[in-house]
């Protein structure tokens, strides 16, 4: 936490911002791209493909997050994962990152010591080799975490969210509605369903974007690709606006990813913080939940669909006068609003 | 201003923040280095070299600025300055920025909308070609605004701190002292000050760093460079440390920096708010200011400095067991405070 209850512990206060920066980027691990690394006005990245993909994100305390549902640790995490699955969509190596914080002057080195092991391990978890070359502390009112993040695209064209063609297989890689699961569950409150589901609890706070699914999707020629930021719904939304198309999204593919969740979809609609029913959450959850980081893509009829994706629909031509909208079957979904628009909630 | 006075006015809140974050990227420029640039979740920069620079810096409201001192295109200015300052103090060509912002959700989106002119402006005015290529918009407490800046080396060697060799010339790039002379009239409160010498105060608002010299000092050469943000004083300590070698500053040389500010300094101590001598103001401007993101660089003695560099001193070796110092003359300074350490402010 960053607000101490031992007064004798070490804040950014008490040791001052260059040595709390200092003793945070010593816990860094060292990448395999820098050719000049942090200390000096900026630092020097290789980019032997003659190109470099970069994206930003920023979190901030109780919009994103709160200090009380993650650890240091984890969003040390969560901010390497998040921007690095941007990175992964474009079908890119992650090569480096810089990270900015503001913290106020009350947080616990400790706190921040745990921050950067969580960049550390995530990097060397999800894309070995990647790492943090740059940084920046400030003080401020609020945790604000800012991530740049940069790949390397090893000689392939970028995956467009605009290059999905009718006829496409529409494929998924990695988890759906686990970390949004998680997150109900935590605003639940309620201490015993955090508990026993705690594995989807870890997957909000500690996300697990299969990266190398999105560097094999750009070898196999993806035609069109994106981050699952905030939600299936609304993020099919954006490679169908992207690409002019329909996307439909096939209801029976989608049952694997519900039924893992049955069993806290269960215990949380038959708790006292219950809002809807199990299936109602397992559809909010799948449909309309973000935070996994997973993969959506599309592949021509032909490709062979690299490890880690699994088809859940395909892509479809718009008709004339049409625009370009999202099917669960053949059911338009309010892709604005994801499933939520569904349940009014 | 953030905080509108007229109900009716559009905030980041009635209308928003996609809304708000397109009407804000509507206003920039299109860069020369973007292969793939904003609305894909990743933008796509050439690196034909084969390598990229890349630094991260971040302005927290309260502590970096104030709303009532500068206005958002200030601001925007000011933030695309500051860091390609550090990209040019490699030695490197600025070539993209990103640009992650929190601000409160009652800022008024003509504030924002003036916050992207300055960010083009500072663009097209320092570094014709470069633009930023991404940003992120989330709302907060209070204004925080996160720049990387990305540069190309064009195949030279970056210019890192520790080149610097005894015999080298000291030289330094762009103006010394103009922006802690606007902040103190600033802070003065005294509007009559800020009026009078608003040359200054705009120094402060809008730095102006001198990007082409700091890529001429990578043409020719220049063993050690850096971006004065800190002070005349403590930054030329970090060459003198990084380098292992003394720094000496020849006062005679920052007589030109000091007699342009006199007039504000004569005018700063005679008022009210006056707290020292007019030339313990230019003094403390001139050797403690840094806000004017002018470089510092050393130079080989028989390299021809680049148009824009001035001698101010010379590099000297250390000495049987002494420690890197920087001298003004035959005095060293403590360069850990700047002038401040010797006027007690």
């Amino acid at each position: 936490m960053p607000n101490p209850s031992n007064p004798a512990a070490e804040t950014i206060e008490s040791i001052g911002e260059n040595a709390s920066l200092k003793r945070t980027i010593s816990r860094l691990n060292k990448g395999e791209h820098e050719l000049v690394g942090p200390g000096d006005d900026a630092a020097v990245i290789a980019a032997p493909s003659g190109s470099f993909v970069v994206t930003t994100d920023t979190l901030v305390q109780d919009h994103d997050f709160k200090l009380e549902w993650s650890s240091g640790y984890d969003l040390g995490y969560k901010a390497v994962a998040s921007n690095i699955a941007d990175v992964a969509a474009m079908g890119a190596q992650p090569t480096v990152l810089v990270v900015a914080m503001v913290v106020p002057k009350t947080t616990l080195v400790s706190w921040l010591e745990a921050f950067a092991d969580g960049l550390r391990d995530a990097c060397e978890t999800l894309a070995p080799g990647c790492a943090v070359v740059g940084g920046d502390l400030a003080s401020g009112s609020q945790v604000v975490i800012s991530v740049t993040a940069h790949g390397d695209l090893q000689g392939r064209q970028p995956v467009l969210r605009s290059g999905a063609q009718p006829g496409d297989v529409l494929a998924v890689a990695g988890t759906l509605g686990r970390a949004a699961c998680g997150l109900d569950l935590l605003a639940s409150g309620n201490a015993d369903l955090v508990s026993a589901w705690d594995d989807w609890v870890n997957v909000q706070r500690r996300p697990q974007p299969p990266i190398a699914a999105g560097i094999a999707a750009g070898t196999v020629g993806a035609t069109s690709m994106l981050d699952i930021s905030d939600g299936l719904a609304k993020d099919a939304s954006r490679i169908a606006a992207a690409s002019g198309v329909h996307v439909v999204i096939e209801p029976m593919q989608l049952q694997g990813f519900e039924a893992i969740l049955e069993g806290a979809a269960q215990a949380l609609a038959a708790s006292p913080q219950g809002k809807m029913t199990a299936t109602e959450y397992e559809h909010k959850w799948v449909i309309g939940g973000g935070e996994d980081h997973g993969l959506l893509a599309t592949f021509s009829p032909e490709a062979t669909l690299p490890r880690g994706f699994k088809k859940i629909g395909q892509v479809v031509a718009l008709g004339a006068d049409q625009e370009p909208t999202v099917y669960l079957s053949d059911k338009p979904i309010d892709a604005g609003l994801g499933w939520d628009s569904v349940t009014g909630s």
